[in-house]
């Protein structure tokens, strides 16, 4: 039986501390899912090949992860037609202005999903978001997610005026 | 029997003519939408009762196209957990920069799959290939779709080189 | 007998150290206030609710604290005809620019009365100078607060001069 | 009897075709106002004493209209406790990045509450809701503006889908 | 006999008004090009096949046109070890600056020499100056061209003060 | 005898750190100096007064620093003809963004000498190149000030080399 | 007799439209002048020689004005130890911006006098202000000037008002 | 015999720790450089000399690194039809944004190679790379360094997922 898989790609092994809160809410949520370290520009060859194969290898979801100029998130928007969520990753110099219009900017054709700089936790999210138009158990698992948080907010908020 | 189907949703009439493109591109692939002027910051009712109705009502993806602090994907996404796609539209002073943060930059928890500025055909792309996760019929029609738009880019090459 | 109120809104419990600026100055000028930690993403009925009842509630402002794609102050702002005046946070990637435009580019028909990225102190000011516009007293201590803030220049200036 | 009064200045002449939209606004709520054409930096006299004797003509509330390094607000809010809103004018260069700066980011002590770049109605608005403060008749007359752009909203959208 | 060429490669058909300009300079200079229209996102296959076959193909420098999250100049130099120029293409929203940082911002280990947005005919002059270093007499010809341009500032100097 | 004087104006005790810098090359050079903290917003008349009354008590520049909403330059430029020159300040959240365009974005008529943001040597620098010009062995000193500055890039390379 | 004397540079003759209004303030003003373009890049050798000779031919201030890497005015202003004014030039793709950092921005020890993109006018004012500082009846110019300036507004406000 | 070789020119003692990069991957792949401390600003005619004698004494390559109103590179660029590959140093205040326009935006006819702020190893690559257009030991060694880049990827990707 195939069980749904998200892969996560990120473009150095810098990225990971980042990624793996991505991973994280995955776990959480009971999804499955791959991590790998694959670089646009330094292997190209494994990345565009891995978009190719993902479709075919169970994938349903792409997540990937890069900055400065991350082309990481087109290139597996270029090599497949699963939705591809692009995290532009926070930089040192321009604090990730870079990463976010490389990731978001795609041309007509070829979208990519991006979320926030940074917005680790938010790829997970929303791949399962997606995952979930056929999945309705894990659509009352994000219900329940929500309502989590929408709890801890309130908590917070009843701390504070205790 | 269920239709797939996506809710367009612009903050205002004048955002009708960019986001007819997203509209146009849904009905190619042969996907059900219903599109609607909803604004988050003058109708804030309407906005997030349509975004609590929407799973019930048997949408499984949200399109909101908006301007300046463009908060209507984020109102969506903040009433459903299904997934919204946020279109930034551009701006006559700050050319969409406003938009593009104001949409993308979404806190944790709760994500925007965020296309380019002005991307109305991309917010389509994206939909139908989160529909088609669930529906090979459609994957092959995005396959088809993106196997004409090469084909348009080697003719063109070849024009050029004839 | 009413008694003038603030209503300070903040988007996360991680706001809090900068927003009690806001009611530490609303404290010394003697102005009542509560303080809210209510998300306009993670629990949008709350804050939705929170702006339609705050008017029948004895408020008289709301000062709306948020960081990233900051809509809690538009959101106060499309539920009530109160003022509402938007305090933009700092963010840790784009310096606050985000905050900013997600807080001020509102759209035509409902603004927010937007200070300075962090300008937590201000926002205390600007509401108190919005209820002085009915309260001759509150006007008065204002002045004597704007008199002190320049004594305190000029005392500087005597310092460094001596 | 003493009449609600807002005071609206240009820093010059050419804002006159935005401006005019802010006293439209004001007059279709009802609001007295008086409109002048004083530049921060060419007659700095001028706007200093107009800020100063503010308060005892009558005034509540200051709407500055300004453009590129734009201090007129801030000269405004420094001269008076009166609260003074800022519009930022979009410029021919930078689109009006450099008016909303000047105009937001004002330091500890002197706030001016600033609407979006071009945001005449807003700016005439935002006045209203501050006179509302003490002044059920307008408070009513907000709200009754506030139904009417809803309404309007959803008249467009029963236009879109009839 | 082998004979300096430079590909010139644009990422859409509507960049070729622009893209002629690189064309014209190189052609005045004697050098060897050809220009093909290949998409980074819509046509990846071709993209990384043409730069790894590039120096077989006799090519010594490819100049790569693009615009938007403009990843066409990344992905040849990911493809290949030959030099490759960039022009960041301007863009309708952004002037340009999502191209700019999408070409020029390249991780470690594969450079993009990036010209400014826009910058055709710099395209050309850099990609006869590599060239140009094992070729004196394509170094003299720039010569000529520098002395030209010099002698047209020169020349219109005189006029302006004849 | 009348001195050469240089008025040095900072917005707050915050700035002074910066700011001796400015003092120190003035010293430097043998040029007479006051140095002042005056707020455009919090001491307006004091700011103003100054501005009026500079030329009358000697002074032949002005320096003002100042960040955010810098105004401080632009009060000095709008109450004297005496040249004055900006020095914006860096910012904590923005870079000093703010500063730099509240401070030279001017509106015609009323120059501010706009310096890089934080350069308070240069400030200082170019104070003395306009006092020179009526000052030949003040010009004389800024020669060998930038023979100086020269030896010591020449120094830095030779040691660099040995 | 030396008679007072400004340098207008312009990189380009496409600046000679806006830089007139600079020679028509000067010319009001009747301050002599001479205009020249000379190319920071394409003239290397005549920018520093002009720079390097401007003194000792009786110049006072250097005006250059100067578009996208804007380097003209840091050429002129290694060159001498002059006054040097940077006009930053609009520029079609980023608004200026390239021009305003490339002018301001400069390091420790070279000042460049920088006013606004497109302040053609202000940098006439400017340069008479240095000017005016050994020169009274200059000095009684401006103010004149200034009067005329603020009497225009005055007028355009009863005109308002009438 | 006439060996390849390298100009590293920084604007600043302090680049010396950024630029170091940039000769050590020049060492590692046996490529012969000079480095210099020259500053466009305060050493000009040291800047122009060596970019007009850069060719006569063997240098094949330019590489100018600095930050600011970065003008080295383009000083270089402009006194050489030598390739000249600037590095835009990151800066305190604006991330390095200003030092990126100033390197990158060179008007039509003087290019400059841009690489990515701190982009000091890939500087150094495209030097090589520059080089290696008739040095085909050296081709094949940036092939070498390339499938090295690729290997510790690959590598780096095997651990995560041992």
């Amino acid at each position: 039986m195939k069980q749904k898989k998200v892969a996560i790609i990120m473009g150095s092994r810098s990225d990971l501390a980042e990624v793996e809160k991505t991973a994280k809410v995955l776990s959480d949520l009971g999804i499955g899912y791959e991590m790998h370290i694959i670089s646009a520009h330094r292997t190209p060859d494994t990345a565009s090949g891995f978009a190719q194969r993902a479709e075919a290898e169970g994938f349903d979801v792409i997540i990937a992860a890069a900055g400065k100029a991350a082309h990481l998130a087109g290139v597996m928007a270029a090599g497949t037609v699963l939705p591809v969520i692009g995290i532009p990753m926070k930089t040192g110099d321009l604090g990730g202005m870079d990463s976010l219009l490389s990731t978001v900017q795609m041309p007509k054709g070829v979208p990519v999903a991006t979320v926030a700089i940074g917005g680790a936790e938010n790829a997970a999210i929303l791949a399962a978001q997606i995952l979930a138009c056929s999945d309705n158990g894990l659509r009352a698992a994000l219900k329940e997610y929500r309502k989590k948080m929408a709890e801890e907010v309130a908590e917070a908020d009843r701390e504070l005026n205790k």
